[in-house]
């Protein structure tokens, strides 16, 4: 593998989600693997979770840990071709992914979209011109309209946890006062479409997700007859594809509480976090047995072994 | 040992006291010790001397080392139960130390006071939170009300370089132009009041300390008559207690110079750093033989990895 | 080697170069020699190259790294001595820079010129007080006046991609919208000075660098006479020395084109980077065959880890 940027990079899935398992049991087993290799966390934005499991599933490997957040350390990047940069732009994005591809064996990157220009956006021209212009492999570490690092985690905690074989897994929208990505979500639903489930997204009506990521899910606008029976709810809000980057009025009564998990009796709830209390997701669902989100966050430390091993193994 | 957040934790403070210089004398012989862990060190607030050695008492222990500015890099945390997260915080506490928890053997963790609400700033809520919620072994890198790695190096340090069996030790009151937490002087009385040593207490009128940390000690408005025959001095701002938070007027003329030093011909001169120069302590001090802030400062990497060593020979 | 901050502190600038390339031929021959050993880069000022290439260069050696970003993840340093430090700084560089070096082997700085008082800037301040107060050996990382890693690696760059036992090297001035310091082009022609070249200067009148750094040089304000039959031609704006730090008016033409380059048809064209693309140089020669930049840049890591060895070794 010399991209992990979406479902579609990986070959066979299951195995993918066994070897991450197989690496939660023995995670210091291929210290060698990584051994004076390099791989350089490149934050174009904040992040908690996948920095530090990241990190964590890097040095498990034996490989050193570069992190640069390089709108803080760094300066501005110029992303467009054929202007000249008399702005505020420091450096092109072809010169410094370059430079860092020089100083890396693997470059993970964050960067989200603007929620301004929906093609902009799905052209995913940042972390394309990334992976153009460095030569080394990339993975992203959530990107303008995926995270897949995320979604892997995901699918692994649903394969670890689940007790019927082909689990009822469904989506579910929540409300949220800023306009988040669609990143979550339609990396979600695209790893869902490849996996071993019964795949259903709830949304209120106007937050359709690009069908490219949802195609062979079942997609309704009631929240109730959705969660029926569900093994797995997963919680999340995003905004809307069109207008695109919008927050539509209403659907506040979206919130997964507990009142609605009755029609669920042996669902799990799952979230990316950071999750925000009583507005997208109840705190007593939150604090509750029903909850697996933390287990979950813990997860992403071996979804992010397993990619790095792969990489490693390919070079 | 499981937390370190206080003397209280310490059930040998000498012992404790001596395993540091046991480490200064041979940094590397437990290098086995922390193979494969990762101690995390969470920043809520800016930090030179903690933040390097803590990460170099890690290292010296074959740790790996996460730094997080979980204000910088991250965003900002929800510390109050209960209410509907729709302002600008974006994860809580709950959620957050508990993802920490789940990438780290242990987590360190630096949060200064808001010195606003002197009820809220003692509970050490965010502190206890995240031992609360992180569910691995807490140490703190200075909390609202103690700082008790840079204590401990304190004593080490009068352990290291006093000449008599029990030394006089002297923390006198300095002047400042901002309102400082009292976290450092609560610290170093209480660690002092556990110590061998004959330990007082100079500061003007309407700067008393909470007494929970300054039971034993002698306590008065007379520096001149404090300082007199004292071994260490340990020069210090702090805030009032009441009205929390405030600087009073006056009290210029409690810095440190040569010229008070007359009465303690045999006293050394000490500081947590960072130290304003001519304003808490003169140039013509920290400049002299007098003084020992720099070796003080040194000392903090053994203090800090006789305390990580603690807690991973206790796992 | 104690110290790094020109050319003028290496003994044998051939050798160093040699070395460097080894380096490169076999990055994790000296592994043993950094072991425990430990070096801080501390940042005054964002940095992507440098921060990078040091940081790998010192761990192909073995060593650990601290990075400091002081200005955001500290506070504002005093550089003045007889000050009462009752304003915005919260440290002096005396008790910052010793503290640094209590938990350090090595330590590299970055602080760029103010580029409003001359004699200030190449007093070199800030990084001679790191140098007097730290007591470890000290590698600049580009101070107000030199960047000697990066001419380091420029000359690396030269010795390896050369076609002639005594090449022509050219630094020729770029356009710019905004000051830029002098510390590039100074070091650069220093280093070029002190080696088997034949060094010629092309710039602007109003331009001219101190003759400090320069002797030795050809000196024209003719860019097409001195880029005839170049080998290797070096871009780099710089602000004026005299007015100090001023953009001059005009002088837009001297930006270099594929045009231009006609007249030395075997000339590799180098630049340290960042780059502003068709302001400085045009992006046809940074995507053409003629560029070097990427490769330069790469040398970055082999200057930094010969440069670090011969400290090592000398320790």
């Amino acid at each position: 593998m010399k991209l992990f940027s979406s479902v579609n990079d990986v070959q066979d899935v299951p195995a993918l989600v066994a070897e991450a398992l197989r690496l939660k049991q023995d995670p210091f087993a291929y210290k060698q693997l990584g051994l004076n290799k390099t791989i350089s966390l490149v934050f174009l934005n904040p992040s908690l979770r996948t920095r530090m499991s990241t990190q964590k599933a890097a040095m498990n490997l034996g490989m050193n840990v570069i992190v640069l957040n390089i709108d803080k350390e760094g300066w501005a990047l110029e992303l467009r071709d054929g202007v000249v940069m008399n702005g505020t732009t420091v450096e092109h994005i072809r010169e410094a992914a370059a430079v860092m591809g020089e100083y890396s064996d693997i470059i993970g990157v964050r960067s989200f979209p603007g929620l301004k220009d929906r093609d902009e956006d799905y052209s995913e021209a940042i972390f394309n011109k990334f992976v153009e212009f460095c030569k080394v492999p990339v993975v992203s570490l959530e990107s303008a309209t995926r995270h897949p690092l995320q979604s892997l985690a995901d699918l692994v905690t649903i394969e670890e946890l689940k007790t019927t074989s082909r689990p009822k897994v469904v989506l579910t929208w929540a409300p949220h006062i800023k306009p988040l990505p669609q990143a979550v979500p339609n990396s979600f639903a695209e790893w869902m479409c490849r996996a071993d489930v019964d795949f259903v997204i709830a949304h209120p009506a106007g937050y359709e997700l690009s069908q490219e990521f949802t195609s062979g899910a079942t997609i309704t606008h009631d929240q109730n007859e959705a969660l029926k029976d569900a093994d797995f709810i997963y919680v999340k809000n995003w905004s809307a594809y069109e207008p695109y980057g919008n927050v539509l009025p209403g659907n506040e009564d979206w919130m997964l509480t507990n009142d609605k998990l009755g029609i669920a009796p042996n669902a799990k709830v799952m979230h990316c976090l950071p999750v925000r209390r009583d507005l997208e997701l109840s705190s007593e669902i939150l604090d509750g047995p029903r909850s697996v989100v933390i287990h979950e966050a813990g997860n992403r430390v071996w979804a992010a072994q397993a990619v790095l091993k792969k990489i490693l193994e390919s070079n």
